[in-house]
């Protein structure tokens, strides 16, 4: 599927980005690109540092934006697995996720997906299997 | 550390375990258990569905209470990785998360959660590894 | 698939089982249970200690042992993805692996495998997820 | 830890990477570089393809010379973890990894491999954590 600029910017008006503040930046030819800005509900144990929970939603939903570039009309895709390693401590308001599809063709596609906070530090690193279903996006 | 039935349901009362429906029941040798009633505005973009990030938050959380079973006062753990599968669709408006510690001991604990729903069915298992830290909890 | 103990025997006797160490000893309603004996060319960096790969090859050749009990004839199964923990350093000479579907249904199976020493000491968790292949076995 | 070409190819000469067929090529600042022509008895159960386990052998040497570079004299690394993704068939008798440490610092690092045949396709990708140990190398 192929995302115009508009289409991506209506994406991002749902509940669950703005309860988390996640907003999708790009996404085309199996590479997707957003940005959190963690709610601050969300910055607990540590004030001033998102959950690992906030990193990894940010990371799923990067990581299936860059599938839905590679796939058809029509279809969708769930998440199978995903492993998250949490490099660094993540302190910061602000934090970049780029996701891209290493292999697609059949029913699964593989991502790969890393989180940088404004300093551009890595933060998180991720991989991660999805499946591709026949279901309308 | 032990945690009395009165100490776990004050840790319970947090902004991040409210935001997403969190409430962790018990946590004792080794082992934790909570549920998670999830926020609608966290169910999308299949409504009735949470997304997955709400079961990775809810099962990241109740494998540190595991882990905070077995480590010494003064100290706490951060996630070092999380696999987590999703091995059904999650349906349903409660869910419920086992997890234990299989090995720990040294700087890094090993755990395992299954989460499941009302009816009982395994909708995401995952292992994770935690490293110890010398901070208080 | 059904085995029989005389179907298990013969398969074990293969180039691989047999320059790793591995002997099959059981497979049937989605469980699979075997032992290595590692060769001791691949007990290096450290001498009476199997090197990781060891483990892993005859964890994933568990898993896949317990998947192909869910699956019809005619078809195979091939890892999608597996997460490997080692827990504990691997001393001994004998190791036994216990691998489990934890799920199964479409085209995806998601398994869990455990290996012990022969203290019944945990020494490595995994899950993999496999998909199901149409290919004979 | 730094390693001149006549130090890698001492190394390479030990009974597991014989068995294996791996060797490893170079391994400098946080990377590493190497090779696997997987031995035939390996090539199982499909002829020309090596198991899985081949290519996670060599995944995680590789990722652990990588380490290896980013530590001092008097250390040494031990796999807390490595979730690997097979991400095409395995076709072929030469294989080539490339890994590298994501982040480390502390008692832990994190890292990161792909492994290609001779075509340059992606055939295996994969990340790990490893432990640094206080032993001699």
């Amino acid at each position: 599927m192929e995302f115009t600029p508009e289409d991506i910017r209506k994406f991002n008006d749902n509940s669950l980005y703005n309860a988390v503040g996640i907003y999708v930046e790009d996404a085309r030819e199996g590479k997707a690109r957003s940005r959190v800005r963690p709610h601050k509900d969300l910055c607990w144990p540590f004030e001033g540092q998102p959950h690992g929970g906030v990193l990894f939603t940010v990371m799923d939903t990067t990581m299936a934006w860059a599938v839905l570039t590679r796939i058809e009309k029509g279809y969708n895709c769930a998440t199978i697995n995903l492993d998250i390693q949490y490099t660094r401590r993540e302190l910061g308001d602000l934090f970049f996720c780029h996701a891209r599809v290493t292999q697609s063709g059949g029913q699964i596609a593989y991502t790969r997906a890393d989180i940088f906070d404004e300093k551009e530090k890595l933060v998180a690193t991720g991989q991660g299997c999805f499946r591709i279903v026949n279901a309308p996006f």
